[in-house]
């Protein structure tokens, strides 16, 4: 269903590669039929040759399809046609974030009463095998974080600002290169992050959380001027989904954070995906690698075609029970999180300022780990930026400290405020 | 079949998540009995409760014993034993890399012929589905490289010089911390890292090079004064492991080398090691994790022993031929693989010098990108160090430039010459 970038790029891998499948694995893949809107549309290569149809009955129920792979992305009629699989006895094998991130305990809920598997591993970055690890982890071990570049547009942009791109100039770029939709704002607002981590939440932790629960701040206010500050205090940038185990709960949110450059996601560079995971049994483990393009996704939607066609054959599933865990831990409100902080402000060059700032943020019960102001000019210059680095502390705390800060008469324009995250590694 | 540090630690893990791995995956996992070679020996945790034998008879072919699970080492009798498993009929999982690396093809073939499986994601950074997302990229990907950190101890000491440990000091520590054995020449020669290497690149190209081919240098001669050195010229010094595809065939190498500090590898830190694969479908890929230890392995064990026992199961099989690829690529000499240099002399402080030492390695066709030459001190020192930074030449080349270089009067004690990895990502 949907035969559009990574249809055709499955139907190019199936193509050139089914016979070596077939003799490897003992699972001959064929392509039956594509549901399409368009079946005038041109295609180009293989998918020219793929039996089109515009009728839903034509794959959902035949007797001739086993398996239904749905690649049309969005929420409806993607939700309906795969509920429809599935109850029909077809796994269904889907890089539909959007869905999943949506309507995941739904869709888990009937493939355990009906028995039919569904499969993902395209719908988070599609080049690391990222939900099968979470998958065997949920059976013998014990996941305590998720620290995630998800969101390969993003990391793009980021990276090139820090090379010395403005935020425009960087969007423009990651366009032309196709990296970036015409309307970026599923990537940039961090929605398409947060989509992703609720459903790696759902896998490490055994726990529902809906993406419009979790916290979330893109990168659009990111500027220049700050990644140099950042770059000079020894940071790199970079757009995290993180959803961390404490003893009173779960702390899930997507932001910009500031990570040292010897952290092994600083080094994730362009549009590249990376996901760290923290466990009992393997202590700490990276991947990295391609989050989206044809080939990189086309290659887990086949990956999971093959576990597919191996479970049919031999009768068996993924048993690995996706409904929500009812020890599951409780979620955290994002004022409970706790981290460093870095802030910039820009403000009147007059005497005291620093003071007043100082001073609103201890009284918050914030405290400082380092403050630093760009020399005064002496040349009549009004604006001068402050940057502060503060210790660990509750993002409430952090909340209350900005509204007072906010109200600074010698206040020059908004405040930046981005999280830090520590020497994970 | 051993019941050491990962044999309890795969007891322990059983033990603790049984149930938990009989509900979710349908197999039911028991640890019949162990076979060992000092009964008596005083064992702790669920360890002590395996019936224990030291006839291996009792195992091999055992009809009550489904899988067997080989954790001696060594080489012999391991091979003997693994060898009638297979021939009993039952697969085998094993962490035993040294077996693999030197008799791989033997047991592959026996493997293959008797359709008995073997399982060993525990042999290669047992911390990281490596082998299995290699067996995957068999059958409908192309693999064109395989870099890595594969020896957790040899990394630990790198990193150790890195912050300015000398070589025995990091050795020292690594061994009081468990990282390295009494003997470490296996891991700090290189042997280890050959071995392993070994095993991928029979995956990833389907060749079979056996250890001994593999041209390797160990970390016995890093010094504190070349990582300093490397660290002034924005590098890293890491023991890889690289096997590159080319037009003409197959680079294979093991050896210190120095790579940019932006490169992804550079932040595996500590004991962790890390893979990176370059394939046609999925770009480039990064795997990092613990190589080592009770738990990382035997987390790989007890995952290897449940696709063991859903394939058992359900009469499926890995159905992947691990037999050498008639059309694989040929084994290039080592003295045809090219790499840029770093080379560090220490010569006799008069003029000359420099220009005969230019000279030499313009002669053998080798153009240099940078040469330092510590200040002279004037107060009358005889040595001073010369570093010299050169562009890719074959280490055919270098190998007879250094040979010119090594007799120059001037010179006054050995030339370390480390080659240099370019921007990989």
């Amino acid at each position: 269903m949907g035969l559009g970038v990574v249809g055709s790029g499955v139907v190019e891998v199936l193509a050139r590669h089914g016979e070596l499948i077939a003799r490897r694995t003992g699972v001959s893949l064929r392509v039956v039929r594509a549901l399409v809107r368009k079946p005038r549309r041109r295609r180009v290569g293989h998918a020219a040759h793929v039996p089109l149809t515009t009728d839903p009955a034509a794959v959902l129920g035949a007797k001739d399809i086993d398996v239904v792979v749905e690649l049309m992305g969005g929420i409806e009629p993607a939700r309906a046609y795969v509920l429809r699989a599935l109850r029909a006895g077809q796994p269904v094998v889907t890089a539909n974030k959007a869905l999943l991130a949506a309507h995941g305990p739904q869709v888990f809920r009937v493939s355990a009463a009906t028995g039919s598997d569904i499969y993902f591993e395209a719908a988070v970055a599609g080049g690391v095998p990222i939900i099968r690890s979470l998958r065997e982890a949920m059976i013998s071990d014990r996941i305590n974080e998720v620290v995630g570049i998800l969101n390969g547009t993003s990391n793009y942009i980021l990276d090139r600002m820090q090379s010395g791109a403005d935020y425009a100039g960087a969007l423009a770029e990651a366009q032309r290169l196709g990296y970036a939709e015409a309307d970026p704002t599923l990537d940039v607002s961090g929605r398409d992050t947060a989509d992703k981590l609720a459903i790696l939440v759902q896998l490490a932790f055994g726990k529902v959380v809906r993406p419009a629960q979790i916290a979330t701040i893109g990168i659009t206010l990111m500027t220049r001027e700050l990644q140099a500050d950042a770059e000079r205090l020894g940071y790199s940038v970079k757009l995290l989904g993180i959803a961390r185990r404490h003893d009173n709960g779960l702390e899930v949110r997507v932001q910009p954070t500031l990570i040292p450059r010897r952290h092994s996601l600083s080094s994730v560079r362009g549009a590249h995906n990376a996901i760290l995971l923290q466990s009992d049994a393997l202590g700490e483990m990276l991947y990295q690698g391609l989050g989206a393009g044809s080939l990189p996704t086309g290659s887990a939607v086949v990956a999971d075609l093959i576990e597919a066609g191996r479970n049919l054959r031999a009768g068996a599933s993924l048993r690995v029970e996706l409904r929500a865990d009812a020890r599951s831990p409780a979620l955290l409100p994002r004022s409970a999180a706790s981290c460093a902080h870095y802030l910039r402000l820009v403000v009147a060059e007059r005497p005291g300022v620093l003071a007043a700032i100082t001073h609103v943020l201890a009284d918050a019960g914030v405290s400082l780990s380092a403050v630093f102001q760009d020399q005064h000019s002496g040349n009549g210059k009004q604006k001068v930026p402050v940057t502060l680095v503060t210790h660990a502390c509750k993002m409430g705390q952090m909340d209350r400290a900005l509204g007072r800060l906010r109200r600074l008469a010698a206040l020059q324009g908004p405040v930046q405020r981005v999280a830090i995250e520590g020497e994970l590694t």
